[in-house]
């Protein structure tokens, strides 16, 4: 845990010395503009020999120049002289240091070289150290963030993101809030020097903003602290982990790329399975699950109802429900008379409750949310464009076929639902706006329910884990 | 062959009566004005007891008052009254019918007695029947749709769709153009009380447009016959399918859905393995790969070249990659020392290639398409949007960073080119834009490779099938 807390200063910090800015275009131009523009003007420091101005702030000769307060640095300069930067550094009172530049272990033996140099030189002065090779951090509560990032990344949210890979943590915050996952801090590790998955783990454990932590692992730092990490972790908070490396060939990538020793398969199989951390098949999945754990409670078992305007849909959601080990139940004796009521005789009243292109879809799932025997639903949401868009001038809303979803979930807000809408693009818009922002809407059946399937099994493992 | 022939008319009708148009919004009344909007006026004939108008076209009240010419009929009326229409339909010379009414055997003991009697009755008025419980056919070339459709998937293309399900289908078309995939045909099956799934692939195999069919199953009518035809078209055709039912749970569901008996998911393992049939594994990849099957050839060989912006993506889509078949060689000496000529010290030139923030990615793509030892070529285009959009005012554009890839691929258009890109949506619209209609670029790296893996598998079936 105290070691966890040793990282605050990475994320809070009350003053930042830029080492290596630069006036030519790159990393050491873009980051003090980006942070500047970001309200933290006056508290970032530039460096460089040539002094002068940059972005109308100016660039301080040496690191010692800097003014106070100042806690963290940022280092841009070139592979060879980092080791040589740090000494001013911790000369300057600074403890704690986010290395940028690449080119060390993960180019071969050169590069190791000036990796196992700086390590031991920041060891030698008590440094704490994000990197080498990395983006460092983004913090949206204070607006942080030693990384070019787009402005709309920066809405604050619950997720947080553990990457190694610099660029990767890039991409993720270019598109997540697009996808409405909203973030509270993340990391990208880099080499990992010095701070290693496991410590952030447990400084995320301990940040209140962190509700659910995502995180893209090619690697462990250290197999059995890991285990031990996540274990304790996982109790909490839910881990959701993308792994790099599961094949030979990609294992080999992982070595040029953050040096990592990546492993077999199977032992980070056990490791999540033993832990209650969750895999997450694919990016894309991995995504959709830090929406969902975002947003959904844990359900009280593994009992799902699909309600579904596509029997195709249901089915193939089915398989991808039962695969990840939930049961499709019967519906309930009164579930089943209030739908079948209003059922024309082609609708089978079951569970997947294919409504087809009746008008029960919202009655049937504002039924199967109300069900007790039921523990979380998939809402297949599918009206042909062509037919929706031909009643739309007469007033028809998404609303009044599918029903008010948001207001469906807030009614039983202790029970999962999750949407899937494929098709037109502007229809599955249309369907996010009725769905709210708790309730996910996803575009893949099989995705969609997988996510339900991931909720359970962690419901099930902290249930279990007390 | 002969058998898939009489299929045309269900494609090219000559004249077609609307049997049970409704003047109340449903199927019966969106139908008539879909075909009207597409130029059909005309050639449709509206038929209801009631007589009068619909959408400013004569209603007949009889099947027999319909003009000539007039050789395929779509069935609207209750499920009931589907067997008593069919001998009025016969006797007015119509040898082709849609029945798209639902309610036969998907909805148990009751449909299936209808279903029974009206399989009976078509047989002995020797009718060829496409349905229930199904919306029947689309042609792009003469804009012929028995469904609601959308005017843009009326683009036509070269991927044609066999769906059980009519919904499906009808979504699957909301959404496919939306993905740069264009259709010569589609037909959903339903029920197939007698078209079923072998005999449209025969019809399609024959079929000049059609050059991929990408196909949802839930059972096959026929497995011995499945397997026999799917080993005679996939010579000639790659055949992509979807399979639902794959558990216990989705089984027990297309029962209900469209009558299908789906039988255990090994025996289909088996079928699809020894016919050279492709199997997606999920509804996402089903579009990518008839996406990339529709504008790629087969590569020569297994061999793969990934460049990438991110290392991690590189990890993923190599996992992806080798999981599916492909190796990733080293680079030959002259990519190797083209590429490393202009990079700089902390890239490594390996496969897959992290061209990392380096200005390296379009030379380094050029090179591994043009090398004689790379069979096929995945393109990872990262940019983080906060660097891209803050050069974008001094003119930077996709082009510069990544290089012309429609140019690059039109110069080697033997060689499969597949494109990832993650991140913000505008950037990946930049990218689709520079990657031009011949090279599909998805937002999925495990995907994307996945789709580069099927091709080559194809191919080397193809070959050895010879």
């Amino acid at each position: 845990m105290a070691q966890g807390n040793e990282l605050r200063t990475f994320f809070e910090p009350k003053g930042v010395a830029l080492v290596g800015i630069s006036r030519t275009p790159g990393f050491g131009y873009g980051i003090p503009l980006v942070l500047k523009e970001h309200g933290w003007d006056g508290h970032i420091h530039l460096v460089n020999i040539a002094g002068g101005t940059l972005h109308d702030m100016p660039v301080y000769q040496r690191v010692a120049d800097v003014p106070d307060p100042v806690d963290l640095a940022i280092v841009l300069v070139p592979a060879r002289l980092v080791s040589s930067v740090l000494p001013e550094i911790a000369n300057r009172g600074i403890k704690h240091v986010i290395i940028e530049t690449a080119g060390f272990a993960e180019i071969g033996e050169v590069g190791q070289a000036l990796q196992t140099e700086t390590k031991e030189t920041a060891h030698r002065l008590g440094l704490r150290i994000i990197g080498p090779n990395c983006v460092g951090v983004v913090n949206t509560a204070n607006r942080f963030a030693s990384v070019e990032i787009m402005d709309e990344a920066l809405t604050p949210g619950p997720v947080s993101i553990i990457a190694q890979s610099g660029v990767f943590g890039n991409i993720l915050l270019d598109g997540l809030h697009e996808k409405e996952v909203f973030i509270a801090k993340a990391v990208t590790l880099g080499n990992r020097l010095d701070v290693n998955e496991c410590e952030v783990l447990n400084y995320l454990h301990q940040d209140d903003q962190t509700k659910v932590i995502m995180m893209y692992l090619e690697g462990a730092a250290d197999g059995r602290l890991l285990l031990e990490t996540l274990g304790r972790v996982t109790r909490d908070k839910p881990v959701i982990i993308l792994k790099g490396g599961r094949t030979p060939a990609g294992r080999a990538a992982t070595a040029s790329h953050t040096a990592s020793l990546s492993g077999e398969d199977q032992l980070y199989e056990a490791v999540f399975r033993q832990t209650g951390a969750i895999r997450a098949e694919s990016l894309d999945q991995l995504v959709r699950l830090a929406r969902t754990f975002a947003t959904q409670p844990h359900p009280a078992g593994n009992r799902l109802a699909i309600v579904t305007g596509s029997g195709s849909l249901g089915v193939l959601a089915t398989d991808s429900a039962t695969s990840g080990g939930l049961t499709l139940p019967h519906l309930s004796e009164t579930t089943e008379r209030t739908v079948r009521e209003a059922a024309p005789d082609w609708m089978n009243v079951r569970n997947p409750l294919d409504t087809g292109p009746s008008t029960q879809f919202s009655a049937a799932l504002r039924a199967v949310v109300a069900d007790p025997d039921i523990d979380m639903v998939l809402g297949i949401t599918i009206l042909p464009y062509a037919i929706f868009s031909s009643f739309e001038p007469l007033g028809l809303t998404p609303e009044m076929w599918f029903g008010d979803i948001d207001a469906i979930h807030a009614a039983r807000p202790e029970k999962p639902l999750v949407i899937c809408a494929i098709g037109n693009e502007r229809f599955i818009g249309l369907i996010r706006k009725t769905s709210g922002r708790k309730v996910p809407v996803f575009d893949s059946p099989e995705g969609a329910a997988g996510t339900l399937a991931s909720l359970a099994k962690y419901g099930s493992w902290k249930k279990s884990s007390r």
